[in-house]
């Protein structure tokens, strides 16, 4: 099935705004229906391919030369435009696709994607690697330069080896998760990562970004699961991994994780797996406040026990029931006071069962009431719909969109209040004062991710109207010592923070490490890294 | 204090061999005593120091004018020649010194070592950067090109900041291990990091090279610890770490953990810190063979309770005794059986306990038969007196030297078999039948490392004689599929396996780093990577 070109997910699963968050929405934020859903498909105004017959036919040759596998119709292309960001559902709504690639191509292997590189090398094509297309920040949308062409890695969708006394498994870097997750299954295994975007998502979409899934504190990041990569570039092939850990060098592994397609094209990941859990126990818990919680959290990733799943959303959050997207504006979530944490634990069940009493024996000591099982349920049933709930919210007129970051415990105050007060401040000055909201998903040992939740009236020209915001964010998480992106990445949008963050002389290495690898700039050009 | 010029450690704590040992070096090998003690420092032919007048006072204005700053006497430089591979020591044991610096510069800070490398750069010397002076894989052993600084780091010895919400700390390079826990234990907390290296190696040399840790089942390893570092190159300064883990681009502290001096020089790290543990307990256990011993490490390190120190030695390192230097060769060492374990756990009483009682039953279970808390004990006090032992044993006529590898679980018995027999039949064939050992001493969930001792007749060439069982180890360690190093690095003498093992397009890539970051090749020219 492929993804709502228009907006997220399966087309059949959208769901109109429940009267309550409609009238929520009138009432606290001055948002009014605007009828402002996305054209026809068939009414977008495509450009003619710019694809040359010589390039054309280089590529059909990489791909063994059926016609299927490069594709120029208006369609193909049109869902290959840009990615998954508010503003990215924006344009392609008002039918804008000013940058739509000029084919889509689908090798079936690591060979392939190589004779596909050198194809775009040889006749000056740019190369976008698309595993399931739902970047948020603009990681699919590279500066142009001659014709792009979007490298779709459906087909590299296999399952290519186990290791069970290892505990190890390679898989291709086109499959998406849940199909990864079956194959692993069948072996008695799970990889874990359950990101907000796991229903469309790649392996190798994870990798390229780093991603981290919501049972992170359990499971770790993408980026500790992998051992090993495999990455084409038009210079050839880089192969990693070869022990858990070593000492040989600077650990490759963590210069091409992150690297969003400007390196090479990851073509497959070993990957760390584990026993699918016999039990698991997912709870609510209620803080007095954000902080309180926030602290309690701490002494959990401290001290432990660890559980999977640790996430606290802020009284805003809590208030408006944003873990709970069914019950938005009704009278439950009204009620809802102080900031609800969800506590899960995955394992045997006596495993569970020790770490859950020790985690409640802490969580009590630090100001939380037990909610039950109820809530935690509620959250894991609910945990991929918020991003249905965006453009149910872009068709009823208001602005939708998240962003995050993460710093050491220390700072997560001062960067809380800071981008809070960033976004407020800006949209209000523009006459539409946004609802705010944060949560903490991911915790380590010395620090913590922060998520905020920003919803608005969309203002006269939304795309500038939320570009203002966001710019404003970013330099509120630079100033108060967070860093740029702890989960969705670089892409083109935070290019320019990203370099603040990293330096001149970084920058400057990781350049280096492109143009050896990506002479010709084939790749991404633009994406985490300025175009040449 | 300083470390003895010819061999390890504190002058004043070395021991002779007891007789035992000496009787089974000669019964066992053939190591007859040869009189092959070190020459007398005042007796080394020092040739004169080829610093230039122009390039000494460019040194000088760097490090703030102090003459003391800049030493070009033969004590200093003798001092900082080469590391403590074997192959190091058995050449200044015989005053060899061909590759002495030219100086020794101590700079007093970050900025001082940015001075200190521009006046480098500007005069074409070569600076090599020199901590503990530790390394066993010629981390300190550049190709020659111009005068060599030997750039001392020990006056960075500074705790610059500790962050006890975060638990965090950050130190100075030069720091060395003990006095950077003495300092933190002020605080009321612990790195946790204790190489067998502990107590001479400095924080920028664990993180140059990659350090892993006796404790290293519970602490992690020392690439592990580091949240944030500060470079100082050629071409100014490259500052990481403004949160735990971020999705900001490849992850930048990961390429600089592992440069081992080539790409800049490490002044400072921000390390996770702990609580100092108020519990401790290490037993040992009881295995039939290495295989099930290994077996039950896996066990543990994959489904829990993690102990704070893992390890194992297989049948000869058992029978040997070397867990126990202090016993080797006595009457209770001999009449050692299977594979010793020790399983060591640390934290809170409760903690502890409850770790220790399940991972006891996970041991019986898997075949180990307790041993009590003696031999852990035993195992922790001379945790830090084999490199001592080895300079007895040169003394003796015999040659020792140690190497390591980590694989991938699945690997590991093809792994051991491959480098047991490379060493044993290349030793014997050169008419040197060696005693070869193992340990398990570092475990993951999805794989672990081996450490081998060798020890054998020095030959009438000891330094060719070990170098061709060294290649011979390497090789075997590529083809069965390990990495060339766990932890003790890369350095000049694992330089050409290493480019083995990453792949010509991923060395090209550091390559290309590390010209952008210094693109005079001031930096350990010919260490980590080919000299241009």
């Amino acid at each position: 099935m492929d993804m709502l070109w228009s907006g997220w997910g399966d087309p059949a699963a959208a769901t109109p705004l429940p009267d309550p968050v409609t009238g929520l929405l009138r009432d606290l934020l001055g948002v009014t229906p605007r009828g402002t859903g996305p054209v026809a498909l068939e009414e977008i105004d495509v450009p003619a391919s710019p694809l040359g017959a010589e390039a054309r036919r280089a590529l059909l040759s990489a791909v063994g030369g059926q016609a299927e596998h490069v594709r120029t119709d208006a369609e193909s292309r049109i869902r290959h435009t840009r990615g998954k960001s508010t503003s990215d559902l924006l344009r392609i709504r008002g039918g804008e696709v000013d940058d739509i690639p000029a084919a889509v191509v689908l090798p079936a292997g690591h060979d392939e994607v190589l004779a596909v590189l050198r194809a775009c090398a040889a006749h000056g094509l740019t190369a976008v690697p698309f595993g399931g297309g739902t970047s948020v920040v603009g990681g699919l949308a590279p500066a142009r330069r001659g014709a792009v062409v979007a490298l779709d890695l459906r087909r590299l969708n296999a399952l290519l080896a186990v290791d069970p006394v290892s505990r190890t498994a390679t898989l291709q870097a086109g499959l998406r998760a849940p199909h990864a997750e079956a194959l692993l299954a069948g072996h008695g295994f799970t990889l874990g990562h359950f990101p907000q975007s796991y229903e469309w998502a790649t392996l190798g979409g994870f990798a390229a970004t780093r991603s981290s899934g919501q049972a992170s504190a359990g499971y770790g990041r993408f980026d500790d699961m992998v051992l090993g990569l495999t990455l084409a570039t038009p210079e050839g092939t880089v192969e990693t991994g070869r022990a858990p850990r070593s000492a040989a060098g600077p650990d490759l592994r963590q210069l091409l994780l992150g690297s969003e397609g400007a390196f090479g094209v990851i073509t497959s990941v070993t990957v760390r797996v584990r026993p699918v859990p016999p039990a698991r126990r997912y709870e609510g818990w209620r803080f007095p406040s954000f902080q309180e919680g926030a602290d309690a959290l701490r002494r959990l990733a401290q001290d432990g026990p660890r559980p999977t799943v640790l996430r606290l959303s802020d009284e805003t959050e809590t208030l408006v029931g944003l873990a709970r997207p069914d019950a938005i504006g009704s009278a439950a979530a009204r009620e809802n006071a102080g900031c609800l944490a969800v506590v899960g634990f995955e394992g045997t069940e006596e495993d569970t069962a020790h770490r859950r009493d020790r985690a409640a024996a802490v969580l009590h000591e630090a100001g939380g009431a037990p909610l039950g099982e109820e809530p935690g349920e509620h959250w894991a049933r609910g945990r991929y719909s918020a991003p249905y709930l965006r453009d149910a919210l872009l068709d009823a007129g208001a602005l939708a969109e998240t962003l995050e970051t993460a710093a050491f415990w220390s700072r997560l105050p001062e960067l809380y209040a800071a981008v809070r007060n960033a976004l407020t401040s800006t949209l209000t000055d523009a006459g539409t004062p946004p609802l705010v909201m944060c949560h903490i998903s991911h915790v380590y040992e010395n620090g913590a991710s922060l998520y905020f939740t920003v919803v608005s009236a969309q203002g006269d020209d939304p795309l500038a109207h939320w570009t203002r915001a966001k710019h404003a964010a970013n330099d509120a998480i630079l100033a108060a010592g967070g860093t740029i992106s702890h989960h969705h990445g670089v892409g083109a949008d935070h290019r320019d923070w990203y370099a603040r963050e990293a330096g001149p002389l970084a920058v400057d290495a990781l350049r280096a490490v492109k143009r050896r690898l990506d002479p010709a700039g084939v790749l991404n050009p633009g994406v985490l890294l300025p175009a040449d």
